[in-house]
């Protein structure tokens, strides 16, 4: 590889947990494979969810990332709803500390009631991810062509209401 | 445009989702072109609520923004709920570190039952706000004059309490 | 005014919400005059209590306050509760930035059925908050004086519970 | 008091509210002055619960406070209780900014039903986390003596629960 | 001890709790020296769980510690969540302050109906997460090798779902 690539590289980091019940970041990281080049990629993982803030902070300060994809799995307990709370409340904080982004990609156990589903919105969700990431960091225009368009992570769009019902002072 | 120009335009920041079903950022600008001059909208979309914290910081901290007005519809389940609140914690930690207003404009999907009121709330409140935005940054005296009557956004006004009831130490 | 006085004057900031449904900044300002001099009065209005955070902030920072009085009425709803405590938690955090107080004064809609009373309510609270204010920052010790006595702002007091019954090591 | 002791004497700051039924300060300082000597009491006593964080951070920045026991006896209703949450977050904020312990010494209205018990409570409360701050500040090696055996601060211990059932690896 | 080792051993901090009803610590370091030498603990006892983060952050600042595992158990009231809730934040900014992992271990008293099921339980946990201590001090890719496993420390694993039914952009 040559210096003048080394240089343009740009870095995205994978915080992943064992906690989790899926290997979201192998799909993570094949998505983001087939989409494009440009990057490579710093993986951490780290026993829970509630340690991925440190975890995605250490990905910037110690390994250069421009951008952090977070993966978790939070259980379908109260109390794992709380973890997640907390998790993505650190996960905010990272981001204004730093000024980069986080991509949370969080897939509760409880989304689905067969482990097959559960397997299929996870990887689903983390590869849509992975192209939001992607588009975040080299192509950000394409985001905002899709603004307001209800794009669900996962599973099908939500899609974009009809605005033909509305007139300005409506 | 003239140099003098340049230097007086102030920068409103509109920060959107791709999650959203309504394309919110559409409305607020234009209204804020249909109240005013003196300003430069800088657009930044991001995929959902809970990245708009740091896209408001990046518009303040890459872009100049004098004020930013942040998007969102969250979904009606109480995750989405959750998200809203972690995003909205995490908006107005932007706005203690930059000194400036970031405008919350998110209409819950839960709001109204039909899509088509759904729309018309969206549209409505993102308007109403359009103007806070706009009078905060050129002529904030105007919400003085409009404190403590009861403004609703996106709705009919609350309307402000008779006080004919209230004496002195009542 | 003497270059002296204008030296000596403390500055105490109302900030406010259009959103409310009662004027409480005009008998906060009311009650203030009635009270003592040795102040002058920054008020500033914003659109919702949400806003109120960076509100005080500025009113320090940019307008010198010494104190600050946050006044808002949040609506019934569940989501305005959680507005009505991220707020909090915003204006908690500002006077740990600041080391200043701010006083909170939040009615919401709720705490009375008809709107004589709470407008009552609304009227009372602030003016009880008001001299809260004044004796923090002209006479600290009268506070002292009511510890541990039950005040509460805007209703009758709850009073003192009795410790006669109370020996050391009860 | 001679220079030497001005120099070593600790600072023990205890801030309170008007909003509590029961004068816990009284309690805590009665007990501190019977445990030992080697400090002295800074108070400070502020309207409610939400003001204790920015109090605390005041008597450590401005009194040179080595520790703060912040009494406070929420009330019984939902409100009440969001009220201690954002004041717990506020205290813990201010402990990390300054790398000093604040004993958060709360007493709910609810949790006990006759006025008398309330009263017990709260004294016994406050006599027993004044030791608390007592050990940590002059003797931590106690408090590590007493580590999982399941104190309860204002009533009967919870007590150790037994570990002969436990084999390594069971 | 030689000056080489002095210099290269980490310090692995323990902050535990009086209110906990099991020795928590007393498994940790027990289960650390089994599994490997090169560091040497320091251990911090307070009193309650939201005493946790400033003696998390105290370790790390005043006692030089390279990673702290903190220990709680949460009684079964809702008070008692809502103070791990609150120590979790605190726990999670202390790491964002410094960079450094805190490996949070709560154990809640209402996760086992009998006491002996509660002991094993925490006793259990503990170990498991000194495990992942010192994994994640001294051999990170450990944790890698277990990412998407379902790790559940405490209990059985909750396994690695089977992802045989994905193909890419199922």
């Amino acid at each position: 590889m040559r210096i003048k690539e080394l240089k343009t590289l740009k870095i995205i980091g994978v915080a992943d947990t064992t906690f989790a019940r899926f290997d979201m970041a192998n799909s993570v990281i094949d998505e983001l494979n087939s989409i494009g080049t440009g990057f490579r990629i710093e993986r951490y993982t780290v026993p829970g969810i509630k340690d991925l803030p440190v975890a995605c902070k250490m990905l910037f300060d110690d390994r250069n990332c421009d951008m952090v994809i977070a993966l978790g799995m939070p259980g379908p307990k109260p109390i794992d709803k709380q973890c997640a709370h907390e998790a993505s409340m650190g996960l905010i904080q990272v981001q204004l500390l730093l000024n980069k982004h986080v991509i949370e990609v969080f897939v509760h156990e409880d989304e689905a009631e067969a482990e097959r589903e559960l397997v299929a919105l996870a990887d689903r969700r983390s590869r849509d991810h992975a192209l939001n990431a992607f588009d975040l960091l080299f192509r950000p225009k394409a985001l905002e062509g899709r603004a307001g368009s209800g794009v669900r992570q996962g599973g099908s769009d939500a899609g974009q209401m009809s605005s033909t019902a509305i007139k300005k002072g409506d």
